[in-house]
């Protein structure tokens, strides 16, 4: 994780340039083995015991003031040049940097709007606020929501590697599932075996275990959030699972419908082709629509519009999220400007944002649903995954 | 951990009336999944999506308001007898609950002085002041830091088994350290063991994996919060051992001292036994002090005095931190009044307070160091470990 924290660093001091703000205050924490905050995967880097501030400034000045026992840890992270132990108090050494730094802001790791963004215990900002107190200091806080989102959400070659090597496990994976799909199986039994994978590959779970994978079987299952059940396997049935693995700290997040042969048939029933051709025709869209500029709405708007023209029941839920140290990374959103997404559908779209795209119709057979990964580049986009074109048949 | 939540929000109900906070707002969060609070496993029991809100009432009333989505898992876990579920915003409902009850005081899960008490985003806090601006609840808050301590502080008796199952695993691992330890084998390599004989057993690891277990060999290893080395173990060594495993949601933490004796000997030499009796019996003394109403300072001076009388330099840390749902569980402190302890050592103890014991010495064949843990009783307290009452000599 070290390589990453190092080059998110770098990457953090190029933003508060450019979003304006002269210092970051990006961890105020303590007992952060404990209770981790998720900037730590960021620009931290490791835990801390005593209570510590990782400063970066917009000058490039990196300075971590920790307790003298996380100090050793600090100099071998090797991402702040300045490593400033304590014995008895946070506070002095920070007043110190501060004056030394008068900025006219402070940033903090908080927001209101955004949970990925919001890092920071409201205990710990009162302990700054006593630290300030007195000083011109205390009036010039504010949150450092911008830079984290924007942080998180521009990923850096590495990362994008690193999103790569868990969609190729994921690939790998969902290559063994076919194996898996016998008449008879139940969802529970499928996910129990792909979980049991995940874990013998030395694989992470991208989401909770109670949802991961999810699988459903025919048109009785239920599908969204909802866990594997006794349902069982038949011809005439799709399969659909949704899974996510964790590698070296990113995440995946994929779907693929399959549908199993009556005797009789050659193909799926047309009904069952056409909904999975519309949904497969809305991705192929939707992804077309992806550019650096276009706001998140836009997008989910074009591949909607591919469902909802064919004559279907518009989908419930977005066309997309972005992905990276978290499945569902934050920020800007591919989804409808509908009151529960607030502002995340306006938010435009940059080069080396990485996005999944999914959508997916319900059929008498079962559910259909397809998710892929992809990454915005200077005038498109790339897909991360090899995308699923056509409606897998298999006869048991 | 249903079973430990249900018990802790009944006992919570209880700390409400004797701390005379009239309703508190237990958690207010969101995707907890991705980063959850400790106050997670002591009264709300699951992960959330959505803003949430766990309240519960000294009157015994208890409610959980989230969105629709995690409602079904709020009911499942059956800790709190309300479960109102929300579409669009967590507001209106709260607001509705606080109407519905006018409590004077609101208590939050925020602590400037404790970590494991303050479980509270600086963001969530800022929502919340949103939704009660403009009511008279916006000047009703305050810390609910003494009912949090509290809780963790006093073990319910289904608590105090989960204790005792991780210590009863940690000293079957124990007993086979001795076969470990031959000659010429690393520190490293008997700390791997021991991880790997935690991981098959299917247990979890006390505290991080890089010092757990701390494994010692000779005069020249590197004590206290340090990684095992390379130093190999020889004859005239003492091999000193500092581990704790995780089990069901409660963790142990225990120390024990080996000696291995040259071709020649038949017992340690008289200045290392000498400094073993005189912790050994640093450890009996401050155990016979532990009673409801002593304060923690109190406890570490009697261990102490024990320690500086027979001659030996002062030890550098306190005799004993309380242990849970956390290694270092927070709170009350058997620790000197050092600046760096804060209050902590003043807390007195209460029956149900589960510490460890522990002081150490150096020698010239290595560090003694024992640890053993108890619960405070009625009356005095009990030993949940089996202690170590003298220093066995191992023969290779």
């Amino acid at each position: 994780m070290n390589e990453i924290v190092r080059a998110k660093v770098g990457q953090a001091v190029e933003l508060l340039r450019e979003l304006d703000l002269p210092l970051w205050i990006a961890q105020f924490a303590r007992e952060t083995g404990d209770h981790p905050e998720l900037v730590q995967g960021l620009v931290v880097g490791m835990s801390v015991t005593w209570p510590a501030a990782f400063v970066i400034t917009a000058a490039g000045e990196t300075t971590a003031i920790v307790g003298t026992g996380d100090r050793s840890s600090a100099r071998d992270l090797g991402a702040y040049a300045d490593v400033v132990g304590y014995v008895h108090d946070v506070g002095p050494p920070l007043l110190d940097l501060l004056r030394r730094h008068d900025p006219a802001r402070i940033g903090l790791s908080f927001s209101v709007d955004d949970d990925t963004a919001d890092n920071m215990t409201h205990g710990m900002y009162l302990q700054l606020e006593r630290i300030l107190a007195g000083t011109s200091y205390a009036g010039r806080l504010t949150s450092a929501a911008p830079v984290l989102s924007a942080l998180r959400a521009r990923k850096l070659p590495v990362e994008l590697d690193r999103i790569r090597a868990a969609i190729e496990s994921t690939h790998t994976l969902l290559a063994r599932v076919p194996d898996l799909l016998q008449i008879g199986a139940s969802e529970r039994s499928v996910a129990d075996a792909v979980r049991r994978e995940i874990e013998q590959a030395g694989l992470g779970l991208a989401w909770d275990a109670a949802h991961n994978p999810i699988v459903n079987f025919g048109a009785t299952s239920s599908t969204g959030h909802a866990a594997p059940g006794d349902t069982r396997l038949d011809a005439g049935m799709l399969a659909h699972i949704d899974v996510g693995v964790q590698r070296e700290g990113y995440r995946s997040d994929l779907q693929r419908t399959w549908y199993i042969l009556e005797e009789d048939e050659e193909t799926a029933p047309a009904d069952v082709q056409r909904a999975f051709s519309t949904v497969l025709r809305s991705m192929q869209e939707g992804y077309r629509a992806l550019r650096p500029g276009i706001a998140g709405w836009e997008v989910d708007a074009v591949a909607r519009s591919v469902i909802v023209d064919a004559g279907y029941d518009e989908p419930e839920f977005a066309f997309g999220h972005q992905l990276g140290q978290l499945a569902h990374d934050g920020g800007g959103l591919l989804g409808p400007r509908w009151p529960r997404y607030g502002a995340r559908p306006e938010v435009p779209l940059e080069a080396g944002n990485v996005f999944t795209i999914e959508f997916g119709l319900p059929t008498r057979a079962g559910a259909i649903g397809l998710e892929e990964d992809v990454v915005v580049t200077s005038d498109g986009a790339e897909y991360l995954s090899s995308p699923q074109t056509e409606l897998v048949c298999l006869r048991r």
